[in-house]
């Protein structure tokens, strides 16, 4: 490997690689609650959820969504599957001289809005320019900080009633045997809006993004109780966040195909493009791991939220397994792999 | 103004109008204790100090430093001169498809030499890739979080035994009747390298950058107390720095042109190229606003440490002016502006 490919960006296998093999390996080692290493949605450090997300998304403005909701969500729901809620955004915008200012300006409104709803400032920034073909358009990092949940607690407390929790996040590591997999409502629907209006493949009158911030929705689900992991599935969408779980947390984890939710148009899409729901990125889902005595309560308060109307219980962790195996519709089972790579480049 | 130019990105008034005009209106108001109107170095919220840069530096490796030492440094500085100890840094890469893997590795060793250097782990991060042509090669946005100093009551109480002091903080609004100005060290180093080493003007053999955490010199200078204001003069350099001051404070500062420290490469290159040095841009330098009582002690501390071997009284807070004067090396006196913005393109 001597070069940059766009698969060393799309958040699956060749990403790990890249990481794991080119930077991780310079950067010194230091003691921290959820380091680096573990890869996980945000790090821990002095009991202060950190994270920090390049937004590269292209086209700026898709339907149900743009760069400037993109930036403020994703980051947003990176804090708040850690259990915990974010405070703060920083918010770092380089920009290619020429951009019309009005570009700029409908991004920011959006950033706004999104920070309104969310109930979480933007509170610190920096701007940049490059030169004219040096950079197309524009891209925002978004940095977050977060402090643990008032409910993290009392959610792991209800879990370790039924059977010993030792984490004290909801990390990627912490899903065990009979451990029950909800996802939060229908995959795919970001990566297929988003690549369907890029290419003009039509669809996307009917399949729009389902970008939102999930910090009251996480709340909610804290507020029930037993959930000992949660992701959200963004590049590489559902196949890569699950088998994260399932090689972090040592188990198998087998997933019924039927009941992960997946609207019909971008099945159809992707029946037609030849791609998998469950490899494409969503910005406004999670999956969440919980013991199997609290799945209905958590199902139930999901399901009062629009933003978690359609959860379903979609699989469970078992040891007959060791890696994530998919029961297909027509009853066979096969083997649910890590995306090498999402396959819609630059979807965030 | 319809579209963006280099000058909205270059640390001046230019753009501080983009911000004031098209970003921050769009942002909702919330209540923090620093928050992003202030344009401070850092934002405080929950007493949690966070920052963010995005590193765009061309060429990605000169005199004296690269991306990689640049985007530690930056951030680092950022936090500590609020009073601040930085504890955590997060690190988005955005690559170009296509660029050499060793570029990225040389990058990330710096990273790592850095991050140790400073003792400040990387504890989060993020990958993207742009298509071949949509980036020129690399950038990375770097934010952090820091912790109050344990050494800044014990500053702030020195400084309000001689005149009341009500920030919490090393904000730019401390600024009163009789504080002393310091800088650090000679100022322009950075700027100069990179440009001349970008342009081949040959003194990139003299002038190298300046690059260095302050982290360590920071708590050096609280130990001994009486600091009111610390900043980062980086883009448009010492003269965008001080009339931040000025302006925010309310109060004049008449600076002595002969005190700042220059060194003779750099003067020599600034005399060439038509440049003021004071508007060129530092990433291992500060200037320190303490009261008079205190200065001498701060001076000697600061000679103590490598990074404060240059460092100098360069003038004083007085309400004779309402603005940045500069007493000049002929004995007049002129008016010393923020730049519109740094006179060197794409220095950080």
């Amino acid at each position: 490997m001597k070069r940059v490919t766009m698969g060393h960006g799309a958040g699956g296998e060749l990403m790990h690689e890249l990481l794991s093999h080119h930077i991780i390996p310079f950067l010194p080692q230091f003691t921290v609650d959820v380091p680096l290493r573990s890869f996980d949605d945000s790090a821990v450090v002095d009991d202060i959820v950190f994270t920090t997300d390049g937004h590269t998304v292209k086209p700026l403005f898709f339907p149900g969504g743009d760069i400037g909701s993109l930036a403020v969500c994703g980051t947003i729901n990176d804090i708040s599957v850690m259990g915990a809620q974010p405070l703060a955004l920083a918010q770092s915008i380089i920009l290619e001289e020429g951009l019309e200012i009005g570009v700029l300006e409908r991004a920011m409104k959006s950033v706004g809005q999104y920070s309104e709803l969310a109930g979480v400032p933007v509170v610190t920034g920096d701007t940049k320019v490059m030169e004219s073909g040096a950079l197309d358009k524009m891209v925002i990092t978004t940095s977050a900080v977060g402090k643990r949940s008032r409910f993290l607690d009392h959610d792991l407390e209800v879990a370790n009633e039924y059977r010993p929790v030792s984490s004290r996040w909801l990390t990627d590591d912490n899903i065990r045997e009979g451990d029950v997999i909800i996802a939060s409502g229908t995959m795919g629907d970001h990566g297929i809006a988003l690549l369907s209006f890029r290419e003009g493949y039509g669809f996307e009158t009917e399949v729009k993004s389902d970008i939102a911030p999930l910090n009251r929705l996480v709340e909610d689900v804290l507020r029930v109780g037993g959930a000992v992991s949660m992701k959200d599935p963004t590049r590489g969408g559902f196949a890569n966040a699950i088998n994260e779980w399932s090689s972090k947390s040592g188990i198998g984890i087998e997933i019924d195909e039927a009941a992960v939710p997946v609207a019909e148009p971008v099945r159809n899409a992707c029946e037609l493009l030849g791609l998998d729901p469950l490899s494409v990125g969503n910005e406004g889902k999670m999956i969440i791991g919980v013991v199997p005595e609290m799945a209905d309560e958590v199902l139930k308060v999901l399901h009062r939220s629009p933003l978690g109307k359609n959860a379903a219980i979609v699989g469970k962790a078992t040891s007959k397994f060791d890696c994530v195996v998919l029961r297909t519709e027509v009853g066979g089972h096969r083997i649910l792999e890590a995306p090498v790579g999402d396959p819609v480049p630059r979807i965030c």
